[in-house]
């Protein structure tokens, strides 16, 4: 295990020579450095928008619907905003009160849809009481739901067919890819079945590296609120890559980890710090969990990122096929 | 583990007296006898149709097309027909010959997507070179396509919604519900990835208990063609229930099992025998499996005439829909 974890290193350091993206001990975890990778690829995504735009094509149009007041929401949506800025993608946030009923609503994203300018919608997520998520998402258009939440989006991700995949299932995969993760045949255990987070990174853990989402090929373990705790430490510690993406602060203890595997934190959990404070936490315990992986993503800064990078692309490439381009 | 197979013995023993569906030894595993359980299924789902019927309801009806003559095709769909008969849901083949195009196929398709009087249209696989079955499968209509395979329906069972699933998968979820297996936070492996059988298992056994689905909460793990043979051996060694549907004689074998397990086998392969003719075999190696297993599917006779009566259910429930029933 040491000397493939040898190898990628000088890999991963002459891939990418100019940006520190890993850290370098052999003691500890390679720390897949997620907000580097998304920098990197928003330079990269950065360069295909203008190229694009310099083709006389139309810039690429995001919308962000955000009904009420969370605090957590408008910081998501102001994200995503300042990603798309920096990309090139043109983006507006429409707001609404918590007093919108989903019939309106619906209405408001039927009018973007049939924008021809808008080439992304975004609803941000939890929405208030009295209005179904799962309507919400199925009112977007299936080319302009960049979340990949709608019925259609996810089949075509289950059929493993071309169609819009959710941005975090996007980014542990590129995590993976970038830290050159051997991973055909391989064992991966998903812990949650989330419909938006867990379930889509387990479709694109599992399925044919031939398809055309490019899947990972790996033999996939799903583990859920019902798998007993001895059980899914049985499935972790045969794992060669995990994926946690239950909501649980630090679920994931040093215990339960095969030396040298690759450790994809999803989770963001608002915990009380020592000082009355609170701070952002994974799913994993990190500083127990970093000294037996062999590379793992922190919290912040780590699936985050990426989650909104590929929102992003998502975007983008939404906006070719809208305006034409298979 | 015993005393549970002895409890429920005593309980299948007590539902379903007037048929003998399961064998009666404990020194071997208990025979889900599929072909028992769909015939009672059917004649249940015989008197919901006379009953709808009587209602001054509309007969339901389902089109078989086959194109070409392989003659695996022509006894499915022949077993197709014969059930829908006995059920009281009216039927009809389209036959084509082997130079149908793809767009004339689908030309078919739409004309009978718009004729009010059908139901239910199953397009019998493989077809011909030259066609696209992922085509042909999308151009049913969702509300008609009784074998789920459209991105709708496929994306719907995903997302846990009510759609209409593949008709094998239900048919699993039904044997090991009517064989009162345990299922909440058990392990299940399921060794076959494909997009129409493997796949929706995979989806019925892990998703949420108390979803549209109504599936099964286990753990699960998906094996496939990159599964290294002594890992699929890890996993399906600590499986409470174990589904084949590689496509692969034999695959499944004694030492693979833990004693008690639930082994259902989707696989229909056939072998030359010894007498220079052929029979049809599952992936499971029956004879030695059946020594440690708690319940076993045969084959033929397990999944198979499930597969068909699920198919059946579907189109019942397709016509209610489509009659305007919620």
């Amino acid at each position: 295990m040491f000397s493939r974890r040898l190898l990628s290193l000088i890999i991963n350091t002459q891939h990418i020579s100019r940006e520190l993206h890993v850290s370098k001990s052999l003691l500890t975890a390679v720390i897949i450095n997620g907000k580097a990778i998304a920098e990197e690829m928003r330079r990269e995504l950065k360069s295909s928008v203008d190229a694009w735009v310099a083709c006389d094509k139309r810039q690429p149009k995001l919308i962000a619907i955000l009904v009420g007041d969370d605090q957590a929401s408008k910081t998501y949506v102001g994200n995503k905003v300042r990603a798309a800025a920096a990309i090139g993608i043109l983006s507006e946030t429409i707001f609404f009160g918590n007093d919108i009923s989903q019939t309106e609503l619906i209405e408001k994203i039927k009018c973007l849809n049939n924008d021809d300018s808008v080439d992304g919608i975004i609803v941000q997520l939890p929405l208030p009481i009295g209005i179904e998520e799962k309507e919400i998402c199925c009112a977007v258009a299936p080319s302009k739901d960049v979340d990949g939440f709608h019925i259609e989006n996810m089949g075509k991700l289950t059929l493993d067919r071309i169609g819009i995949a959710p941005a975090t299932a996007l980014g542990v995969k590129e995590l993976i890819l970038r830290s050159k993760i051997d991973t055909i045949g391989k064992n991966a255990v998903i812990v949650g079945r989330s419909k938006h987070v867990g379930l889509p990174i387990a479709l694109l853990l599992h399925a044919d590296g031939k398809g055309e989402t490019g899947a990972l090929d790996m033999t996939t373990t799903i583990c859920h609120r019902f798998t007993p705790h001895e059980q899914m430490k049985n499935f972790t510690k045969s794992a060669d890559v995990i994926v946690m993406a239950a909501g649980v602060p630090g679920l994931l203890t040093k215990d339960m980890v095969k030396p040298g595997a690759c450790v994809i934190d999803v989770g963001i959990n608002r915990i009380k710090d020592n000082t009355g404070g609170s701070r952002l936490v994974g799913d994993v315990d990190f500083e127990s969990v970093k000294k037996v992986a062999g590379y793992i993503t922190p919290v912040p800064g780590g699936v985050g990122p990426m989650t909104v990078t590929m929102l992003m692309k998502n975007t983008f490439l939404a906006s070719k096929r809208n305006q034409g381009e298979r």
